[in-house]
């Protein structure tokens, strides 16, 4: 199994956080996936993930003091492997873990994903459980010392002693087993917090081991740019920023982001821009809530990920998507980059503006992206900044309008909204 | 009662780490104990103090791997209070705790500490257990983010919620009931960890609470200048280094965190130059060793740490005492300046000497500490920059030597031997 | 010359740095001083100190791009030493430098200073000038990579090589000869730069050297606390804060500065809360304006920095004093600690609340301030935790108001304003 | 100008730094120019480059305590523009600069280089020169706080004050008027010095202004990994490590940072791993020496550098060169790869071995580098590994030996020397 070879564009679905925080259930998951095959799935929405702490019980009772409560109740089998807490996920009851879940969803036509933590349980540990497939127990693997700074339930793992690779092997296989086709690991690629890139190898050949096409992606970000051979090495996609919420500042940031991992794009291995949050978000929070994004920014957003194919996670619920949010997220035209785009490339960047450009895999157009990001509205651009001999003789087609122009100079001016874009496909006439 | 009036001047006494480790057992304590009430108690020593992991099953019989072995088992009543192993502290069993040992000790005209860590045990907090005398348990105080970088056993505690309080009292508590007389709480001052101050101050109210006069003394340091004021506060004794022991390099640098701490030295409440590794030292790190100090360096640590009236903790095997050390520790002149030293300061420092001066709490004397620290072996010093008008008229006794000069002029020559030192008592005549 | 024995207590005076920046002129100068000696000298304020860039022409006349124009014209004679600017001074003509201003000054009854930057000119370092008294040239004895992070008109001096001393010892005696009586020595102690340590001991040398009483006062502050002992041992006060100014929470953070450095205020020696910044300020720095503290913030600082034993400089154009200004730096009552107060000590430091209590030197009565933080305005106070076996027998008098209470019971209930205080003189009677 | 098309593959040469440090003369120069026209110019090797202090009066007469000897006289015009030292490079005087040296070099079909550094004289800016093309005098443009921080010559320059572009153009007209091909630019990109992003830009500038095709080259390295586009948008080459020596633990390091640099290598732009130390170095840093390389480690450094594409500067004084060394620079078979290796890609990493892969440009053939690190010295790879379905019908010519071998496996085992390299050509045959 070559990791590279299955997931060749940016997988494209649907994740319960920004909606659910650790509140979701089952049925919410379950309407959620119905609703992507009956309206999204033609459009390239294929994954259903199942974000944070779907193993804890009583989750969301102490939101007020606490997103991940400590120490407390986690459905876990006798080899410490976590499994789906039977109050929220009724159908994982009698060992079946997410297997009806993730049956139910390939049903319709769909792929099924999991978060989980990297490490192993800190309870698994304090009891010395046994790892299946080894003589060794939790505590012989765990390392006290390496903790999450913001989650509470797992330690890291000591990734050179015996049973080490047995334990990410002993996981990877009950959820091969359930059916899981995507593993989000969290708390184990992030700039500020000491290196896990031995776990990231683990975890990779755990995957392997099962035979099963999984997609790996790892979290929280932002990922380290000395690690970029480990994530491409190992994982798909790994995220380049902390999470991403619908606040302006964050998608300006994402601009630098993007800059520095446009290098690392390839097929099968994505740097990951987080979640769309759009729609109805933040239930689990403590409230449901419009997205912050003005339109134009959500254009922006869209954008900039798929030009720069990031991976597309929709943040939104989706039984409740107004049309015009539908209509964003089914621009096909805009989607199709997500498969023809290549090598992506900042051509501008200063404080007024970011300007892209963007190959099609066919060679037979290419793609340009203008985004206003501060002061004035209009943007110049020449030909030659492009990459190009002049604009005479191009059809340049914007694909949220559709509209198109011909340019007979070797200067193009264009006037955005405030955070808003252009995206023309450039063809030659 | 009054924290400061207790212990008005530096404890002195016995400690097993440097020796043993983590292996101790009530044997050798005992041993240590009687050899101390025979030998050293008329010189002023009277601490015997149990150091790290008395509760711990096991400990040393993994240590190639591990100074503390992670997840072992410890002795632990059904509050989360740590008990006495006892493989290694037989009378501690039926619930007797350290009750039996320290009855032993103090009848023998001793006193008699333990260690602890700041904290709680880390499967208290998974096991929600009780905190006695509160309706909170274990799991709502601990903080699974607060761990100790360098021992697996405990998490620190949330300071401000209900039961924190609650948690030190009961431990205090039991310790008091013990008849412990000194806690030597570790991993809760150090320059490179985040304050614990409000833990110092929880800790001192447990020990109001009790009414008993026991010694609170924090490790590991190097504790932060700018928590002087909670230290002098809150306990008796605070470590100013890390872990001493016996490198030039460590005892070099004592000279400048000595300079740093003289301002703060007092009636009851002491900065902590560390233990004494003198002797026989090492059994429990792997193999018995003599000191590696020479003897003029244990001579410029003992004038040292009288002069600016540091606790004294001896580090050797007591019983394994041998003449020359045997006649360093119980020289009275210069242990006498623990008592009677009064506003030790340094008066010259540079790469080659250090200079202290003290007075004397009858201020009919003062006194005078030369040091050498490299380079020429020769120090010249004027009675001006000692504070003095002139030397005639004075006389100068060395403490160790118990010889005397006069000096007939404005300036002193003295010369000393590699890393040496001359104390000088001072008098009119 | 003991340099702790001929300014005993806290220096009090004016600056002209508060209200003029960098643009004081001898007129405003002169002024400032006659209105001292006239209504402020019989209150203990005697000290006039002409701060940063006396010696720079043109000061002021890009301020809206620097406070500091880089590479400007100074005045500077031939050997590297800079010399009042002749546009501001006039009287300082002829080779005359502040000699005639501080004859005028003197002759008032006053005291004269003046500020300086660490180092010397890098305009005498590019030009190779010679030292005085030294056969090396400037750019021998300059550090070319040790400059201050704001202020670009010097550079460091390598303290170790011949003519170091030399070139302090020479600008020492010039200002020497011209009757400066008060050097404020910047870019030499903060914090987050490197220490200049041996550069403070050159310039306590120099000071030596000339054989006059001048003051050595140390900035920009904060200080580290890891070098009390060279400030102690070399200069006579040392800024504990980067510039104060009228912001409550620079206001609010002194009280965390005054517990680090309550241990190092002694005869001649004294942490330096900066200046006092009342009435009208700011001129220089755009527009003059009233201070932002509230009448309560002020008499919390007065009371703080003469409890503590301050230096008290004067921020305030004097010539325009209010009345009640005027009264709150002429209390006598309270300016009295700045002489009689002695050991002030933190006794409570909490989010709400700062309690300070001090000693008198004549042992016969004793202080205490109770300070409002935030939050409740009703303070309780033991009198154990003040030290203090009962309130009973006792009269505080309050110093703002001359209010007198006497308590019967073993508590003290204050009620305060916000940001308020009260100072209690406690007498047995 | 398009500035990647004119240095298309990574540039070879010879730099004064390694043998002369600051004290190369033009009779040097010259010498080492007519050794490469002679005997390397045929394998490819071009550049001429004079490293740092060309300008400088006395270089090397205080080498005991600087290697830059602040504030030394330099050779300047009155522009502010630095020259040739006339001592050094007499060909330099009444004003030719470098011309006729680098005519010299051109008629030999070699190409011309000078080191610079970042910013303006600091003496321009203390005589407030003025800037040639503009109004601006130095003193505008230099940053005081802008400085270097183990050189003294310069201040940084502030990017965006009228008169920045201005310099920069008017040095780069000068160099170009010189007939200079190649721009070292020194002090403007490293790891832990504040960026320098936009004096980059407008070096780029001022080199595109001349209308020459001058490389252009960044130090000293390592260079920042964020800012990697600017590098690729604005010059030629950037170091990704600070200066390179003769020693192992330097090229072990460059493993890393070949694996961190891998993404950014193409036309005209190229990671730089440095100058080759081999052969007889270091007469100017007091002594001349041999490499302290191994023959090993030169073949390793030589794979690696060819390999990756890194440009590629001798260190050595060519006139000095024994036989194995200039067998070792002149083995075309491994020089080719400069030209045609694509895509060259880390495949293993650990202690003990790395393993890199590369194509050709033709796509008919590929290449493979095993390299030991440490341990054992024989390295088993599966075809796998590589990319390869098998080694069956291949063959591996090993391009230092020029022996070839047919695996019939799946997997090769090779056994290296200590610190060794077998780089081999793959072919299907």
């Amino acid at each position: 199994m070559d990791k590279n070879k299955f997931a060749i564009n940016p997988p494209m679905g649907w994740n319960s956080y920004d909606y659910y925080d650790t509140t979701v259930t089952e049925m919410d998951v379950r309407n959620n996936a119905i609703y992507m095959a009956e309206h999204l799935k033609k459009h390239g929405w294929e994954y259903i993930v199942v974000d944070i702490q779907w193993y804890a019980y009583g989750t969301g009772s102490k939101r007020d003091q606490y997103q991940y409560i400590p120490f407390s109740k986690m459905a876990m089998d006798e080899y410490g492997r976590l499994l789906p807490c039977p109050e929220r996920f009724p159908c994982s009851e009698n060992g079946k873990g997410f297997a009806p879940l993730a049956e139910e969803i390939h049903r319709l036509g769909l792929k099924f994903g999991i978060h989980i933590m990297r490490g192993i349980p800190r309870e698994a540990a304090h009891r010395h459980l046994p790892i299946l497939g080894s003589k060794h127990t939790a505590n012989e693997i765990a390392d006290p010392s390496s903790i999450c700074s913001w989650n509470p339930d797992m330690y890291g793992i000591r990734p050179d002693v015996s049973g080490a690779q047995e334990y990410y092997n002993s996981i990877l296989k009950l959820y091969a087993s359930w059916g899981v086709d995507f593993i989000k690991c969290d708390d184990i690629c992030r700039m500020d917090m000491p290196s896990a890139k031995k776990e990231i190898e683990l975890l990779h050949n755990a995957i392997v081991n099962t035979g099963r096409e999984i997609v790996l992606s790892l979290s929280p970000g932002p990922a380290k740019l000395s690690e970029a051979w480990q994530y491409e090495t190992y994982a798909n996609m790994w995220r380049i920023t902390d999470d991403f919420w619908d606040k302006w500042e964050l998608l300006l940031q994402m601009f630098e982001r993007c800059e520095h991992w446009q290098y690392h794009v390839g097929e099968g291995c994505f740097p990951d821009c987080d979640m769309l949050p759009v729609g109805k978000l933040g239930k689990g929070f403590g409230k449901e809530r419009d997205t912050n994004f003005t339109k134009e920014e959500q254009k922006t957003m869209m954008t900039l990920w798929c030009l720069f194919r990031s991976p597309m996670m929709l943040g939104a619920e989706l039984t409740k998507l107004d049309d015009w949010t539908f209509s964003l997220i089914t621009n096909d035209d805009v989607l199709k980059l997500l498969t023809v785009s290549r090598n992506a490339r900042q051509v501008r960047r200063d404080e007024y503006t970011a300007i892209w450009r963007a190959d099609d895999c066919s060679q037979k157009c290419s793609y340009l992206a203008l985004f206003h990001l501060s002061g004035e509205h209009t943007i110049e651009v020449s030909a030659k900044e492009l990459g190009l001999e002049t604009f005479v003789g191009k059809q340049l087609t914007e694909l949220w309008t559709k509209e198109s122009i011909k340019e007979n100079s070797d200067h193009l001016t264009i006037t955005l909204p405030e955070h808003g874009v252009s995206l023309f496909q450039i063809k030659t006439i």
